[in-house]
């Protein structure tokens, strides 16, 4: 557990302004430099904006990765989505790059829904709702466009006859004392609570054994996810596989302001969820997007807006993928040439025309779900 | 965890002089009186030597379950082996009463080999190791001649596609702090060690689960995996399940004294294993048992030997089912008519026909196993 004076970041915790900086020495994770960026220009033939932005900021062991695909040793993806409600913009932030990968590499994506985690983890929700909810989530991310093919989800209940087996040889070598230190964990902590990070750690080595041979893994994770996995990296180390590469995202903010990130609370308000429609996606983002526009028309003209801290601007670096509209509107807001209220509706417009979108092949991923999931 | 001046008593570790009667208020756990046995007389028609011997001696809301099989809403019973080794002796007691039970009820039995538990407390198995012990510790279950149509055989590793999920609900309701208070696991304690007992209280409700209605279950084990059962009682229970009943039995003494339980452990001399040969058990029996004969031949036929600490008497009150013939050789034993040495020879003469029997029906086993396993 990362605790600093202004924030807290574990897995299932985030809370306050979050120093980025001083998190990578925290948890000892590399920023994601030039070089690495220029390395994957090169082989991916472009760069997602969320790297050029550095949404994705920092890694472990990418350069590795990369190294072993340079030498036709290509790496699979691992990535999950725990689920304990509905999906909002804030979880298709590392999914959108995770599929950016699998096309750039042409790479197999192991996808987890671990069912298990959020039914340990929230009292009140019981293995019927996280199954309903697995069974929501995956049309979210089946509307981003995997590959089929080479695409396996694992839902941690329904695929515990083959993940089960493999997280025993990862718990056996973690001790209690280690899970309290990493996550915060107490003694009143439930038992499965205290397994579940073996449960994480499987899909980072299953696809090894399946093959019979260690095959690289790269994760592209939310940042507060890193705890799990460098707790698991030595362990599946020392079974005999690679120990896991990951590259990691800041959080998109909450829309009240540019700290912490979106809650994934059904009851909170300003959340905006992939299946909203268009009035209460403009609803939400009026009437609570923080704005970093002055007090006054003439002060805004005047002093112009603050984009550093203006929600609205923050959402479009990750949704607003033209970097000359971006750099545009960054600079007339900044020069009072667009007024607070003219940036919320450049950014309703994108979030509504990306939402429809997501909303059409939502619905036509119901008859697809059986194509996704790992049939043994 | 059970710490008296004496003995100590775990799921994990029985050591010392066990005194029986301060381990049943220690556990909580009730007598086995007059009246209950009177009862399984008349419902059973007869009484198994494990009874009347007060072999099987305790119990938890035995009496309830005869109530409801009177009330013909007949219960299922659920025993196990962890497979760490091969099977001996001791091993036998609870089954055999088991398969009595069976017959005398004609009721269900599910069969549980928790391979990861073994695993998981070993540090020297792998999980390939416990896989093959399971294969050998099942032939000689189904050796005992469980009715394969009414037995159902489940392996944790095997069967965790349906097992995780059933032992999640029990985990969430049990502590880090519970498990420690009751197995004395410390904080260096591995995961799957802390998560386990969640696993072997599955089979307690596992059928009621899958006759989506709650069917009375009765537990016969060895008293040692007591903790296990109280502290899944009441959870059990919450999850609107039967608590499940349990019937308890004292162990087989080691060769070498009349105190703690025989050895499972592969280097042990003096256990006698379910494979051994008649020169191997005679072998054993000779150099190993405790005797309670005098120091000399004249001595012992003028004040006669003393069976209540003699090993190879104490055997024979498990494995000497007729009780005129096993009275008959304690008096004349006590009365210095039989000597130590031919009181080795009838009980070298009752295992070797024993076992022999029992391995013939064990290479008949072999391809029976696929009839026995639990197929959904």
């Amino acid at each position: 557990m990362v605790l600093l004076a202004r924030y807290v970041v574990t897995p299932w915790e985030v809370e306050g302004d979050v120093d980025y900086k001083r998190l990578m020495t925290e948890f000892g994770i590399q920023e994601l430099d030039d070089r690495l960026l220029e390395r994957i220009r090169r082989q991916a033939g472009g760069l997602h904006p969320f790297l050029s932005r550095r949404i994705f900021f920092a890694h472990r062991d990418f350069g590795r990765v990369l190294d072993q695909y340079d030498q036709r040793d290509p790496f699979f993806l691992y990535t999950g989505r725990a689920p304990s409600g509905h999906t909002h913009l804030g979880h298709l932030v590392p999914w959108i790059f995770t599929k950016w990968l699998q096309d750039a590499y042409g790479v197999e994506l192991w996808f987890q829904f671990p069912d298990d985690e959020k039914f340990l983890f929230k009292e009140r929700l019981t293995l019927e709702d996280t199954n309903r909810f697995t069974e929501e989530n995956m049309l979210d991310v089946i509307a981003l466009g995997f590959d089929p093919k080479r695409t396996h989800f694992l839902i941690d209940t329904r695929h515990a006859g083959i993940m089960y087996r493999e997280a025993l040889r990862v718990a056996k070598r973690i001790t209690f004392s280690q899970v309290k230190s990493s996550f915060g964990l107490t003694n009143e902590a439930n038992l499965g609570q205290v397994f579940y990070t073996a449960m994480q750690a499987v899909p980072a080595f299953l696809p090894s054994v399946l093959a019979g041979k260690s095959l690289p893994c790269l994760i592209p994770h939310a940042v507060d996810q890193d705890p799990h996995f460098r707790l698991s990296r030595d362990v599946v180390g020392k079974l005999g596989y690679d120990k896991p590469a990951s590259i990691q995202c800041r959080f998109l903010p909450p829309l009240e302001g540019t700290s912490g990130k979106m809650s994934a609370s059904a009851d909170s308000l300003a959340t905006i969820w992939t299946v909203d429609d268009e009035r209460t996606v403009r609803k939400k983002v009026n009437k609570y997007a923080f704005s970093g526009g002055r007090d006054t028309v003439e002060d805004h003209r005047r002093l112009g807006g603050r984009p550093e801290v203006d929600v609205a601007y923050q959402y479009l670096t990750f949704f607003e993928e033209d970097d000359t509209k971006l750099r545009k509107i960054h600079d007339d807001y900044a020069a009072g040439k667009i007024l607070s209220g003219e940036l919320k509706g450049i950014l309703v417009e994108k979030l509504v025309g990306m939402l429809g979108r997501h909303q059409d092949a939502r619905e036509k991923a119901r008859n697809k779900v059986d194509s996704y999931l790992y049939t043994p």
